[in-house]
């Protein structure tokens, strides 16, 4: 740590910050530092003006015609493509789309059918929740087949690849600690064992260089409006390998993923490449706002992201331990910042609290049971100056314990 | 038919429509007759305030405290309960999510689980195709379900319904022929038998008065886009049965379909009625555009919605059959108007010729091979006078034989 570590100093990061710039294209309210990003991106006016485009002129003027007109039926794959490039995945592999968790149903579904002797999907238990009822509900569909998890059935992940595995679901990040995986090394492993492999890229797309092409990667799903800035409730992703798109059935076999779908045939007959994993139509006015949100990600450079995020939770947790040590916090993500994501979570017996604390006084991150203070790190729109204010804030609140009269906002706010 | 029908009639028509001012609430673009709401239902002032509302204030300002502060997470039931009075469903039955391909899939598989012993589902030959799409990816889940089909086992539903079948999935109305099925009668057929009914209303919701709770419906599905007017490929909805919910399995169990959906536990456990059927975080901008339509249905009597829709489809039939009836025209759709949703269907044998000469010429109605031409007519916002008008363009296409001008158009035209 730096010791001569001030305000001075902290304000020279930021002048000498190549993404500065890109603060300007995004709203942030009055009196917030917005430290959830990774939760919900923030708003742009870009997004806003792709949306009013998309519904007082296509929809409105257009009408039905404004579905090849404006582009909209192509949308999924020209989004997929956009956002591709974010991910590392060349042209034809990824495709915008529904949920993220009716994808990962998808392509675990396609995974599992790929390796029809094989009876095991490995996940994390410590997974976002939602991976692993995903993965329960397409075992409830497929006799035999059983969910085993790195934390329950062995310590790691590693450890529960074997012959009779077909697909492993993983984070690239975990949502609530923030550590981040090694996708090449794991993905080799998985492959060694004949298994495939998913990556959940819901806390790293658009928050660090993701290189699935490169990591030799099956499938990969995530969401877009977290680091993506796509929108509240924002269309979610899948990518697919290309060598495996003849291979993929999934039963989720709308007309949107038929190889004719304006032949109104009555037999299902799959799609050429990424189109296989559309189902039905999409909302499009949520689809046109991601399109503004990655518009602006087409003039970024991922590694510029990546050394600012390194730099900003490096600084946020240097301020943190030599501010708030005294207070009982405890380090939860990784300090290797090669092994971190874009977020710092922080232990605190009483972190809903100090939490809650934080986002009245317009620092706003979150918590996530039993003790998590989470605080998201977005390059984009969040500067070294906002880091330094934050922990003057989380350092008065621990201070004084102004966190304890935020007792009774617990009780009555509904989180 | 009425001898004496001139303009001035039916501008006195016009004159005594209820449901004019309405109108008023809706864009429709200059120089055109927009007769294809049941495709893509029209936009509304009202609709863009409220996208506007969720992207500038709540998204932009909140950020992700509008979760709880603008009630994103509650939408979706919140919103089924404002459609369900459109559609005879009392309170907690109904939820707007995904997509209509999707929710096929849900209950689908909801029915099937609910009847184990039996094996086979009941569908349409000429239904609009996503509906055979989904069902056939369930039953490629589920060893030993068949799929028997309406035009192509036997010639009409009621002679497909034994005790084998498990579920029947069927349109309230033709989307080609716009064919309206007695609702009562077939549920009771299927009750009768031990099954249980699928009600697709993608052709009914908005259009005519649904009275799901009195026919003893099991399951309906359907989407927002069309009568509705919730804009481009607006979130769906899925109707259950009170009577079921607790029977209700389905393996798209995402985490917003969990009883404790904040708790971020391992394993899923489903969450009480009709949120059973959720899955994945919801596309909010798409949801709050479907919010600011539904508000105009609020003001909206289905009475008086079918009545006029009655009128206007007898009006346009009237007209076509006394102005059009030589040059090679044939009704498709029911001559009684109880029998027929909101629209009327004419074949010609060059009928994508002839639309495409409508098209350039602003009467909008839409093609569906080898030779139905298909016209909606949504009450909210067209009148007898553009029943008139429309009659007339078409008269002079087919007099003058201009739509065989428009053949090249059809060449370059991709649609």
């Amino acid at each position: 740590m730096r010791a001569t570590l001030d305000l001075a100093a902290v304000e020279a990061m930021d002048a000498a910050d190549p993404l500065r710039a890109m603060r300007d294209r995004f709203i942030l309210p009055e009196g917030v530092i917005y430290l959830d990003g990774n939760s919900l991106g923030a708003a742009a006016p870009a997004v806003f003006n792709e949306l009013q485009k998309a519904a007082t002129q296509e929809w409105a003027q257009d009408l039905i015609r404004a579905w090849n007109t404006a582009g909209w039926f192509d949308m999924p794959v020209a989004l997929g493509d956009q956002l591709g490039r974010l991910i590392g995945a060349a042209a034809g592999q990824t495709v915008v789309c529904d949920t993220t968790s009716i994808n990962i149903y998808k392509v675990l579904h396609a995974a599992l059918a790929m390796r029809p002797d094989r009876t095991v999907i490995v996940a994390e238990g410590d997974s976002f929740p939602t991976d692993l009822y995903m993965a329960e509900g397409v075992a409830s569909t497929r006799p035999g087949t059983v969910l085993r998890l790195e934390g329950v059935d062995a310590p790691t992940i590693e450890e529960l690849i074997d012959e009779r595995v077909a697909v492993i679901l993983v984070n690239h990040v975990n949502y609530k600690s923030g550590q981040l995986r090694d996708m090449a090394a794991l993905t080799r492993k998985a492959h060694e064992a004949g298994a495939l492999i998913v990556w959940d890229l819901c806390h790293t797309a658009g928050a660090l260089p993701v290189e699935l092409d490169a990591a030799n990667a099956d499938f990969a799903i995530g969401c877009t409006y977290k680091y993506l800035n796509g929108g509240p409730g924002a269309p979610a992703f899948i990518y697919a390998a290309t060598r495996h798109h003849d291979h993929v059935h999934q039963p989720l076999s709308g007309w949107w993923g038929h190889a004719r779908p304006f032949a109104f045939e009555q037999g299902f007959a799959a799609g050429s490449g990424i189109r296989r994993f559309l189902c039905g139509t999409q909302p499009v006015l949520s689809m046109r706002a991601l399109k503004g949100a990655l518009d602006i990600w087409d003039q970024v450079d991922m590694a510029a992201v990546r050394k600012k995020s390194i730099a900003l939770t490096e600084l946020f947790i240097q301020l943190v331990e030599a501010r708030c040590g005294a207070y009982g916090l405890e380090l939860e993500s990784p300090r290797d910042g090669n092994a971190r994501g874009s977020q710092v979570s922080f232990l605190h017996p009483h972190g809903y609290q100090v939490m809650r604390a934080l986002i009245e006084r317009g620092v706003i991150g979150d918590f996530r049971a039993p003790s998590t203070i989470r605080f998201g790190f977005t390059p984009l729109y969040v500067g070294y100056r906002d880091v330094w204010q934050a922990v003057e804030v989380l350092e008065d609140i621990l201070r004084t314990g102004a966190w304890q009269e935020a007792r009774f906002a617990v009780k009555t706010a509904v989180t």
